[in-house]
């Protein structure tokens, strides 16, 4: 397993880790097989989607506050209950297939660390398995 | 890992693929171990649900609709945020375990290509894994 | 692969199941490489969240709600449509790294069966591939 860390600095901000799951994946020498990255946290996900117009990023973001707003009466007194909910929303971690030595991802696609509360100092880790 | 081609009809649509991602498998000859099923696009997703009663499907294509409606002032220019959204909330793959070749679903469980900005064609890439 | 139940008691609820998970890899012997954990259901899902401040899996289970709420004019004759929703919401399995025979799971993880059409008695599916 390989870890390596995303320093954020916004309380809800998506980092693109693209290159981050390429390095751990050349590091392991899997040439054939699957990537999983996985997120340690419970207020922060994992997501892969366009890597281009950071338009695409910031409407997601904002969709996702619409939907599970910061303030809306929870219970938990640390005051992140949303950001637990993004949590579930996104999910813990994403699978991606490698050949060659590289990630399989479509044209467009990135892979995108989540903060749902941060700025905060988190991990990442990803694991490699043979085909 | 094998690619198949799903050719949508719809801007939403919900598309059954377990038969073909179970062709995939037979091809691939694999008896025992893990499936993933991955889609290599941004305004896509893919999940698994009922395949019995289709106005199931068409719930979760109008709620889905709902928690994240298609015009709703957007940043991102060519339109289509809602479905890149949607394409996080679902998800870009499924893991299905394979024992004696075969997929071990629910009895009720189909996968399902999700549509989220179509009519377009599109593609869908299998990758097995031993056990 | 291995075969547990999770007995609900309320149509909504996240039951932790992290006790269950490792057992299952025990009895694997799995000792490096990783865990599936999946839902043979489509109206429940699976999730992994925080296992500390019961508070946490509350506001979960009621920004769900509010999400996706139970009635709102669904075609599925069932009646339980809402259920559905929410188990492609959350999705039907998670991935989880295992090393030295353990689940590495973050300091406040745990996994969770998340009920959304119940209370029944419910299957959970373990299977673990070598690294």
């Amino acid at each position: 397993m390989t870890e390596f860390t995303v320093d954020t600095t916004a309380r809800c901000q998506l980092v693109k880790i693209t290159h981050d799951v390429q390095s751990a994946v050349t590091g392991a020498g899997l040439k054939d097989g699957l990537c999983i990255v996985f997120v340690p946290h419970t207020t922060a996900g994992i997501t892969i989607n366009e890597n281009a117009d950071p338009d695409v990023v910031f409407d997601i973001r904002s969709a996702f506050e619409k939907i599970c707003p910061w303030d809306a009466g929870y219970r938990h007194g640390e005051g992140n209950a949303a950001a637990h909910v993004k949590a579930s929303m996104t999910g813990s971690s994403v699978s991606i297939i490698v050949e060659d030595g590289r990630l399989r991802l479509g044209t467009w696609q990135g892979i995108f660390f989540c903060e749902f509360d941060g700025p905060r100092s988190r991990r990442v880790w990803v694991k490699t398995l043979p085909a």
